[in-house]
């Protein structure tokens, strides 16, 4: 099942997409996309709706990020090896952690801007993994009981900003715009295998990122095990779980966003993103 | 004027503690301390109300996170120079960022738990500041313009999972029950110089952080600009500015939190908390 947030940015209604690619409302159904609606049994009684039932929705509306009340956007760093070594970084220990401001959340196809002063932001797709029931001190034999579905995060990071402010990443990952998430969550039924996922970027058409999660350094199921025995991983969580090779900081000579450059990216059964660069005034 | 959040974890009732100290009632006022009751005119519309006219909270009920719908939480690392030194850290150039996840957030008087696996637990007081109105560009000279008004964090830190987990803090700052918040969210009218106010934290009745914000290495006023240039600060966001010296980290030889220790925090106008640790099962 695709479950997806559609409408203005702030008032996005809860919907879905059919096996015929219609989107369709949720609303008499669930309030959003969100808490309990992510649980196992939120998404069987979803499940079993009779999707031509549902209100087609008409035109082509902007979609919001596939997830509401997200409590924390965690991401981990230098997950993929050939990434790794493309940044200069050895290969860590365990998961490296950041945090992405959730502030810094917007739909699939929405413009990502360039903040005053930024002269090096950078790009990545990453496979995000939304909780769907309360995870602490679990293994990662049972992780993936506890993820809703998947979705498409660009892990948009400015350079200067993530390492030459003073140290912790988060700074030059926060800014507005800076984290497109969907355009879909696709549970996890229909994602039998995480680690099998190809996944590309262009960037003006131009394939700049291919990767596979088969060259994940830390699963998923590892990276969910490793975090909940730090703390409590909450519904509606997203875990943007790192990406691999072909960022614009590792090309020689580097290559970073200018406005009216335009992002494309894909995973493998979790669809397509869509975003525009533009400058902040 | 001092708002509070009192009743069970996740259902707590807006209230306010008058003149005399007694509790009162907002719930028929405001839905609770966030969002745009945070604004100027949210906080003119409760100070325009007699308190005398609000209904008296019976008994001493517990009091929840003096903020709800925090947006982020945001901290500031080697904000006092002397803390700096104590850590063996030089001078930062910018304020050091790194964040907390919401879901560490407590009242100020509920149990730190000690995550399994823990063998290094800090303590960290704070002075927080509340953003009451969205804060984007700004300077150092309008920054305090968009405060609603300040509290006292405790910034509780694991050593080892904050630097021997493969780089970046948050891991170490994130732990269920980590950040305290309250008992107070004192309006910035009563706090007429954050740069003067006078902090101290005891463990089992023994002094071990004395400080004053006077001692900052970035002010309230430089670490709002500096946030700002970065991403946009919205209501209900909170910034927690750094420790002053004393933690347990920086003794010798290092003491750290036991199960059965007492925390008790105090800073000028902000009054107390107090917390007891325990080990999680």
């Amino acid at each position: 099942m695709k479950l997806v947030r559609y409408g203005a940015p702030g008032v996005e209604k809860p919907g879905m997409i059919d096996a015929g690619g219609t989107l369709r409302d949720l609303s008499q159904h669930v309030s959003d996309v969100a808490g309990a609606t992510l649980s196992d049994a939120g998404i069987a009684a979803l499940r079993a709706l009779d999707p031509a039932s549902l209100p087609q929705v008409a035109g082509n509306p902007r979609l919001g990020p596939c997830v509401a009340a997200i409590g924390k956007m965690l991401c981990i760093g230098l997950n993929y090896s050939d990434h790794a070594a493309e940044a200069g970084m050895k290969i860590p220990e365990h998961p490296i952690l950041f945090m992405k401001a959730n502030s810094a959340i917007v739909g699939p196809d929405d413009d990502v801007i360039l903040p005053r002063g930024s002269t090096e932001t950078d790009w990545e797709i990453e496979l995000g993994v939304v909780i769907g029931t309360a995870a602490k001190y679990v293994t990662k034999e049972t992780a993936l009981d506890h993820v809703a579905g998947y979705c498409i995060v660009n892990d948009v990071s400015e350079r200067q900003f993530q390492t030459r402010l003073s140290g912790q990443w988060t700074k030059g990952k926060s800014c507005d715009t800076f984290g497109p998430t969907g355009p879909w969550l696709v549970t996890r039924d229909e994602v039998p295998d995480p680690q099998s996922l190809t996944m590309r970027l262009d960037v003006n058409g131009t394939r700049r990122q291919t990767g596979s999660t088969a060259t994940m350094i830390f699963t998923v199921a590892e990276i969910i095990a490793h975090l909940s025995q730090l703390f409590t991983l909450h519904p509606g969580d997203i875990i943007s779980t790192g990406t691999p090779p072909g960022v614009g900081m590792g090309m020689k000579p580097p290559l970073f966003l200018k406005p009216g450059d335009v992002m494309e990216l894909e995973i493998d059964r979790l669809g397509r993103q869509r975003q525009v660069v533009r400058q902040d005034a």
